[in-house]
């Protein structure tokens, strides 16, 4: 079997490393588009693809195109590259959040198969700057559609080094990721609005737990943005934890609190 | 100027350390108290202090002495321990909470100057398995009495590499430790209540927010439960700014939210 062609539209962090990632592996011939002709430039230059332009018309001879723009930026332009794909080429994407891309893609209607998919990976870096061909080692690939029909796309992906994770549904993903990734981003932002002359005598709990902040701002409103009701009630559960936590405290539940701290170590043990 | 001698109560992590430290480094000649005898046995064989045992008396032979025992150990202890203490003494103690303990020396009303510590330092281990010479390296060591008559006490805590910070009462520091230590404790216990099958696919975020969950429950109980107050004003400050940030994704109001993320971003870059 030849080698497939694989397009990538967007060429960020996971996009660029997606294609590192199959070119260095000679896992696909990978084709790359972009807005603007210095960042296809540039990805041609750090040999990361086999081609790069800035045309749209290039996802037509792909087997697989994976649409690697931010989450807003998808949502406008999904439209523009379904019709594009041709039947039997599999259209898929990277985004951070998946109910809205998924109904977009619906009404869309594209000839190809549509594989919504999200690569729980990443680094603190944006752009090109980001690149990293073994950014997918041993992470979670989430991928929702028909899994039959997407052979090649979990070949490609497991072949990258992840772990492809089959989901029902766009909202069971984005309730999950809203829970243990959207909330801690929250809590580490809401923690560095804490006082000045307090964040002076911070240890590690207080690092460990802003790390994120550090991140992307543009990476991150794009995740807040498009997931409000995940959200909402991902904090509503952690503020009701939180709750039960101080209200033993106040009481000075030390049995109440003494179990759940022993088991939230135990848990904690075992991610 | 001979060396002097350092009596410290409690050989746990914290009293484990700072008598290795000072023995280390030559700096004072310790001697330890311990409840259970195969502990002070251990220390002796750990070659981390000169001679150690469980008669409290030691003290009062001690130039600088430090109690090392749990916040609700310590409680109980003070009254029993202050009176022991000589005129021209120190007595200082660790403890992670510092408003009950500076009432309780108060109360205790000792011969010797009364100086109320907190080494901002820390591992996961629990007890003499806990012990690192080098725990206090570029740690604030928060100090609170007459700075005056705490000359010895400030040149050890220097001495083996800790950052002495004099706050003006036990409120000052019981307020700044809950905002930036034990908020964050508490927002990883409640993230570990979070359900399994969510927690399955959490990557980086969650595992850097819920780290201290792997710290020893009684540690943490010590501080939780002998903080309350401090505690409830900086959960309530931390939740009006997490409500904030989930009303400006509710709305969809990105400025707002930009401000908020690279404002948290520079803060932290300086952490």
């Amino acid at each position: 079997m030849s080698r497939p062609t694989v397009a990538v539209v967007g060429l960020g962090q996971m996009g660029g490393s997606f294609a590192a990632a199959l070119t260095r592996r000679r896992l696909a011939r990978v084709v790359g588009v972009t807005r603007r002709a210095e960042t296809a430039a540039r990805a041609r230059k750090m040999g990361i693809l086999a081609d790069a332009g800035t045309d749209l018309s290039a996802v037509s001879d792909a087997d697989v195109v994976v649409l690697a723009t931010p989450v807003r930026t998808l949502l406008r332009q999904i439209p523009e590259v379904a019709p594009l794909v041709r039947s039997g080429s599999i259209l898929t994407d990277v985004g951070s959040t998946k109910t809205d891309v998924v109904e977009a893609l619906r009404r869309a209607k594209p000839a190809a198969t549509v594989v919504a998919g999200h690569p729980m990976a990443g680094n603190e870096r944006a752009g090109l700057d980001g690149v990293d061909e073994n950014l997918f080692e041993q992470r979670p690939w989430v991928l929702i559609g028909n899994r039959r029909r997407a052979a090649l796309l979990e070949r490609l992906v497991t072949a990258v080094g992840a772990r492809p994770l089959w989901m029902k549904n766009p909202e069971e993903h984005d309730l999950k990721v809203a829970r243990v990734s959207h909330i801690p981003y929250l809590l580490a932002y809401a923690l560095m609005g804490t006082p000045e002359d307090s964040i002076r005598v911070c240890g590690n709990s207080f690092r460990d737990a802003t790390r994120v902040a550090k991140s992307d701002p543009d990476m991150v409103l794009d995740f807040l943005l498009t997931n409000p009701r995940p959200i909402r009630r991902s904090a509503g559960e952690l503020k009701k934890r939180l709750d039960d936590l101080l209200r033993a405290i106040a009481r000075g539940e030390a049995t109440t609190l003494r179990k759940t701290l022993e088991r939230a170590r135990e848990r904690r043990s075992r991610i």
